[in-house]
């Protein structure tokens, strides 16, 4: 490395090379490599067909965290774990459920929400309460429409907005918060319109929380087609019952890890520049857009920057976060750990939000490190990836808010993200190389002007 | 639609609404009916599972004809067809081709590139000389070494290119021009690696052209893995022969049309805003992506506009351009009216750049006219689809330049494109219904304001 950094600063002692025109050769130089010898699709590959999903305390995941540490030491990396303990909850035997007429039994996909507890062994049969929202969950409730009956959140997901995930985060409370409102309310368990605007058969699952003071009653997820279904056969069917059987466990907590590899900076190696994704996925599918693709990216990112001799002048740690599907708890560690050794973590990348085509990044944290990092903004133009502004982090990285961390979400295309997120359907052959690729080198182009001018 | 418009004029006298205001709430409705009331996908699935693919001249493209046509006159546009003789040139059965070693006889796929002409019956066998530019068979042609054998022009589209339409531009003129250049030193056949940075094992047809100066040559297109493969096996192969068997027919001009729906303008019917894709494809796949994405995008535009009871003050005319693919007879035809009955087209938009996600647009024309539809720019940055600047127009639209027109081409996300284009795998399931309909949007919001504020 230092080889061609000593060459190029005596470049430029006799051809008046500015910084600006070396850094874009630099990034120039990273896209090129990604386009022309990307390796994140191969790891990918691994990953989702060798590995498979891995929810954290699956046998699975501790598979991915030796595949994650033995990449990393071949790239020669500095890899370490970080200890965390992790919750333990396994999906079961394969659910079923039935929409029950008087005249037909009518089989419909879903899939037990992430925590849920079981059913007993024969299900919960009973009648469905379509709502839309809390309020007309409420408004029923206070009536005593609800007790004893499954309620059916039909809260679908606006196709209208531009950004899919303004839709998520608008739908996304339903799975949340269910099963403890409706439980107030007496219901005996809580089915939740999949979190998808695609209209198919694949329920899509993902976390569902409890509280200590409502009973905990079964939250399962259904498919959008079935939603619609069951939603069309309570008209006209007043007797209509929804069947359903799922038999998740969950356990004490897990021993599992962050795996970090990392490249010391040659000038300033105290500052810190994380970027990761998370290595964890639900358990379904592969785990691909959520979140392989972070994973691998984060990987090929550093990867980039090191074989192609790039100086850089900051630390950059790459970390595969465990457990964010589920509890956070890797994230947490994580921010836990740096606060306990002091470390300053400058900035902080994390790509969980599928693996297209990159658009750009968003920014969370103090005003004059975003003003700072948003004049990073212009060399990103010819490569399309322009679209910077505040926004969110990530789940994994916004842990170090209080530190101080510029937080950097990275925002590929999401019009397809959804379709695929938590679901079966989430696999392999969905992520496109080329796309793949884009985002690791913006990734890597990002976090060398990270590295060369820091953050303040 | 004067009800609406009107009742907007009269809230205009008493609350300020500034027209710019007027502007994005007409083009927020658009976008939101798109997304939440989309036909096109299902336009789409018509063209593409009940008619499929639909060269110029085969009975396919005859019932898109009338497809187009009933469909737009169920949309109460008013439609008419504009008659032109395209070329006739049908594949013939499916093609057969080997790489030859002394030892093993190894299939690989290929596609006969479109017009080209039939190997005998027996197909031809010869020995390979590989090139990777028109330079480099130059100088083995200077040598003879070009005479009585099959010229493989194995460019690579170079990955690094951010827009791999960029790449296609650089390697497709060995589609376009070996035959002729190979045929100049005698060669007996050519094999052109597919346009395409996927590595995989479909051959991509296209247009090839010869001239009346040399010998009419066979030429096919190659699989990418079977071009690896190829030049791989030349290594410590002289033996090495390839041997294809292709049986195209071609044929008199046959009678077409493009077919057109039509709305008049209420203040300025002279003035035409085109938009348009092409109704043919290539024979092979579904021609989905390339081009009935355009297609169907440019028909919900102008229902968008009309089913929404927006303003037009200026004609907006819809173009289902026929035989785009191999000769161009459409976009010339229509231009030819235009010249002959001096209509004033004043812009004209083409989508035929797949049906992703959009990016923005590109304009070809007179600088100020170009200035002028720039102003337009942020009323789309909401959508995600300001990326605007001078650039390409359209294959059929161009035909048009010498009349004034402003020429926009749709500018979507493309990098999945070249892994369809041309081949068997452009098929329906490829197209993703949100990324179409935000297309459609996108177009029907550009010509609203076209055909609100003109270009002059």
């Amino acid at each position: 490395m230092k080889k061609i950094f000593l060459s190029i600063l005596y470049c430029t002692a006799f051809v008046p090379v500015s910084s600006q025109d070396m850094d874009s050769a630099y990034i120039k130089m990273i896209y090129n490599k990604a386009l022309r010898e990307q390796q994140s699709y191969g790891w990918l590959e691994e990953l989702c067909l060798d590995i498979g999903h891995r929810l954290s305390g699956s046998p699975q995941a501790e598979r991915a965290v030796k595949w994650a540490d033995s990449l990393m030491r071949a790239l020669k990396f500095n890899v370490y774990r970080q200890e965390c303990m992790v919750p333990f909850w396994s999906r079961g035997p394969k659910e079923q459920a039935w929409i029950v007429t008087r005249d037909n039994k009518i089989e419909v996909p879903i899939l037990a929400l992430g925590g849920s507890v079981a059913t007993p062994p024969e299900g919960i049969k009973a009648k469905i309460v379509e709502v839309k929202s809390f309020d007309e969950l409420d408004v029923l409730g206070k009536t005593g429409q609800v007790r004893g009956k499954i309620v059916f959140f039909n809260k679908i997901m606006d196709p209208a907005y531009i950004n899919p995930f303004e839709a998520y985060g608008e739908a996304v409370r339903y799975r949340w918060e269910g099963a403890m409102r409706a439980a107030r309310h007496g219901a005996a368990a809580v089915v939740v319109r999949s979190m998808t605007t695609a209209i198919d058969d694949f329920p899509h699952t993902g976390s569902m929380g409890y509280n200590d003071t409502t009973l905990k009653i079964p939250a399962c997820a259904i498919s959008t087609r079935a939603a619609e279904t069951l939603s069309k056969f309570r008209i006209g069917n007043p007797d209509l019952e929804f069947h359903f059987i799922q038999q998740p466990k969950s356990g004490p907590d897990v021993k599992s890890y962050n795996v970090i590899g990392e490249i010391k900076g040659t000038e300033k190696p105290d500052e810190i520049i994380v970027v990761g994704g998370h290595l964890d996925s639900w358990d379904v599918g592969h785990g691909a857009h959520d979140n392989g693709t972070g994973c691998v990216q984060a990987i090929e990112a550093l990867h980039l920057l090191k074989s192609l001799n790039i100086p850089l002048k900051r630390t950059v740690r790459v970390v595969m976060f465990m457990n964010e599907e589920n509890g956070g708890r890797g994230g947490a560690k994580f921010a836990e750990l740096a606060r306990k050794n002091k470390e300053k973590i400058i900035a902080a990348i994390e790509s969980d939000a599928g693996g297209h085509t990159p658009r750009g990044f968003s920014f969370k944290g103090d005003a004059r490190k975003i003003e700072k990092a948003m004049r990073f903004r212009n060399y990103f133009t010819p490569y399309l990836a322009d679209l910077w502004g505040p926004g969110y982090g990530g789940a994994d990285i916004n842990h170090l808010e209080d530190l101080g961390t510029l937080l950097i979400g990275f925002r590929p295309d999401s019009q397809r993200y959804f379709d695929y997120h938590h679901s079966q359907n989430d696999t392999f052959d969905k992520v496109h190389p080329r796309e793949l690729a884009l985002g690791s080198a913006s990734m890597a182009a990002l976090i060398y002007l990270l590295s060369q001018y820091g953050v303040e």
